[in-house]
């Protein structure tokens, strides 16, 4: 039983966050990164204790544990590669120069990032290692410098606080500075960190009222905060007439395979799939092989599942498609709806709820102007797909999709969000707070650090990454060119 | 006489401008920048009839004027060469890597920046030109591929309609979409087009107040939107012993300098001077020259001015140190107010408030320590300044200093922000309510586009600055690596 913290404790952490923030944001990155590496060995060597426990807190069976442990070390140790590169810095150099055209000198300019201060991370249900205590806003705000406060998920408290106590052991042992970390625990203490004036940003997985609660406290202090919530997404998927008739059977069952991987708990499952009418996809989705129902995180999530899938299933313009023996028992088997296009575009947002959890909405059309239509009826999305062939003319369709979307993918599928330097997990609200983020890849480490100019410095009071001797090897942009 | 602009002319403006958002957005980035050129050349042509106009409705003289609108055209100009060279892409390919350490095969995914869609600009009263309508936030939501709305400064309605017309001109001309940049006029204007869904973005340059509660309009909406303000900074200036000692009279004559020009009404303004007691330098501003009083932008100013300077005169701790003859009257001519250290750090607030026109504060000190001290009460600022020693010790002082300001300053001043790559104008709140963020220098195209990924995309559908043959040759970072 873990209680909740209480005030009193929190004030204690915050204290110690602020105090350490000083020396842990001084310490130079390329030692930050060796810290990091230290938690992911620690957190990879404690898998054996710790994936039991999330087992038996989310009902996720242990090959995905283990495998989104695997990826939570990962992503720590690519923090580190970023910090040692120093293209995190977007070091950029101005030297002075009396002929600037804009009709005064230009003065020597040097800009660098710097870290916010206190960071304090909401984790989320559904990725209980790789969005939770050591996730990503945890390993991007400790890359960038800050102290970091987690409130760990209701859905896992014993599992945060064996993981809390994982990486505290590893920062001491790496000689972080002490109060570096703290997970705290109870919605009032995730409140009330985030109301505290230490507390200089804030990230958070979750659903579209908690975290617009979240934003609304957050952008409502006498300081506001950036507050990089990630709230919920439908991730429609576009299939052309030409790719249905080639692939219709194999996209079915790979649609299939992506709504209900992790029993459909992603935020980036695929909740919407548009198909031809008249193709075959319909007579194949409906007897595709649906997999066995699988035991949602928790309770909450499984009554608030069986409230949207009720919802969706007695709107008037849905029926069933396909659905297992027990579509509303615990666990609930799969269930797919079927609705026309016409329907969707007259009633768009009842039509496009999320609904997390093993069930997907297929969407029937004729003609593929209808897709652009359509698409231009959902909400900001973390991902929009198609499924089509190379001399498909779906250049609209792919302008409107990315005018939607932080990712668009062409082939794949949404679900399985791979941790790279390209990869953009994010997009315009309801599915973040900040379409100008991610939340995954090594760009994440811009969330919780701000830029800083330095002018007419000498050598010696600049920071490494912008002296002249370019002493850490950083690329930079210097008097407008890069050099890398 | 410029009216308010009715609820039905912003109907249709925002109507045109959501329009006009597909066409600007698919114009190729080298096109946006021939047509910034374009505008800035019709700028430049009009001189001679925007900058009397500026000169009756803002009573800042010709030198001035002429000098600010040819930074407003360079500025143009810059943001058009930030286009083509591509840097502002950000753009990140990673190719598919079977082998990727994360536990799963990575695919490919490319990485870019989108525009946001119409944004609204709200521009400032004392820089009637590269603050306004053609100022830094219209054209870097133009070059980066968004329709613009400006709000009009009451303080400037003709010069605001002059400049306009020359820019709807301009665009015409050059072949930009039709409705793609407005000016709007009156309070309710600006609030009415904040609040409209079609509005993705915002920029302001203002006051406090004034700011805050439309950052507050903006982050209440059904979707929220980034609101990128600027209000108001204090921009302190720390002197050390050595330096007061060899440079002493020349630093204050430089302060006096540049707290007065144009009249104290610059953002930038350095507001607070730290000076050694018994270093002669509270003589030596005691005896500086003042130069006259110069009538402040509009009444509201002169107003304003009057009841700050009132209050921070009227404070117990503080003596007037020197003013000219007529420090209330209109003009007024310019006053300094000295304090000592141990006051302001009792009462931190109330001296350090942000007096809008020539007033400033002096603050004696003993030791230098007292410095770092002070530093830490101030809250963020655009600028910081250190008028010190190459072997004075002050790292702790320019850490702290860097912590509270977008911008740390050696032995140079504050106003005078040049237009540049590494420039960073912003600052942690209250200076603006984005601290992650810029309004002068290239890095502020950063502020109204996003990011996207394309994931196993085909060459053919892929945005220029992705595709394998590089056709635009901008530099791009490739499976994490810069390629130049």
């Amino acid at each position: 039983m873990v209680e909740n913290t209480t005030a009193q404790q929190i004030e204690t952490y915050l204290g110690a966050a602020d105090a350490a923030f000083a020396a842990w944001s001084a310490t130079p990155a390329g030692v930050r990164a060796d810290v990091l590496d230290v938690v992911a060995d620690a957190l990879d060597a404690a898998s054996g204790e710790l994936v039991p426990i999330a087992m038996a807190e989310t009902n996720l069976p242990e090959a995905r544990l283990t495998g989104e442990l695997k990826r939570t070390t990962f992503q720590l140790r690519l923090f580190g590669q970023v910090l040692r590169d120093g293209t995190w810095y977007d070091a950029r150099i101005d030297h002075a120069d009396a002929e600037w055209p804009m009709g005064a000198p230009r003065p020597d300019l040097r800009r660098t990032h710097i870290p916010l201060g206190p960071i304090l991370v909401f984790s989320a249900s559904n990725f209980p290692f790789a969005f939770s205590v050591a996730g990503g806003d945890t390993a991007s705000a400790l890359a960038g410098g800050n102290p970091v406060i987690v409130k760990a998920h209701s859905g896992h408290l014993e599992l945060s606080r064996a993981t809390g106590e994982v990486v505290t052991r590893a920062l001491a042992e790496a000689g972080a500075p002490e109060g570096l970390f703290h997970v705290v625990y109870g919605t009032e203490a995730g409140k009330t960190a985030l109301l505290d004036p230490r507390v200089k940003g804030s990230g958070f997985t979750g659903s579209i009222p908690g975290g617009r609660a979240l934003f609304n406290l957050a952008t409502s202090r006498e300081e506001p905060i950036p507050f990089y919530g990630e709230l919920g997404s439908n991730n429609p998927v576009f299939v052309t007439r030409q790719a249905a008739a080639l692939r219709g059977e194999s996209i079915a069952a790979e649609f299939v395979a992506s709504f209900t991987m992790g029993a459909g708990q992603f935020c980036t499952k695929p909740g919407t799939l548009f198909i031809p009418r008249g193709s075959g996809m319909r007579e194949a989705l409906a007897s595709a092989a649906l997999p066995n129902g699988a035991k949602l995180l928790n309770d909450r999530i499984q009554a608030g599942y069986l409230e949207v899938l009720q919802q969706l299933s007695g709107h008037a313009a849905t029926e069933v498609l396909v659905q297992g023996s027990d579509p509303l028992a615990d666990p609930p088997s799969p269930t797919l709806l079927v609705t026309g296009v016409e329907d969707l575009l007259a009633d768009p947002s009842a039509l496009q709820t999320e609904c997390f959890g093993p069930t997907a909405m297929v969407v029937e059309y004729d003609d593929e102007a209808q897709l652009v239509q359509a698409a231009k009826t959902f909400e900001g999305q973390l991902t929009a797909t198609l499924q089509a062939q190379d001399d498909d003319d779906v250049a609209e369709l792919v302008r409107i999709a990315a005018g939607k979307a932080g990712r668009v993918l062409w082939n794949q599928w949404p679900t399985g969000v791979s941790v790279t330097y390209a990869q953009q997990h994010g997009g315009p609200y309801p599915a973040t707070t900040a379409a100008g983020s991610t939340s995954v890849g090594t760009a994440a480490i811009a969330r919780f650090i701000r830029p800083v100019s330095f002018q007419n410095f000498p050598q010696h009071l600049l920071p490494a990454e912008l002296q002249d001797a370019n002493p850490l090897s950083n690329p930079r942009l210097v008097d407008g060119k890069p050099v890398a």
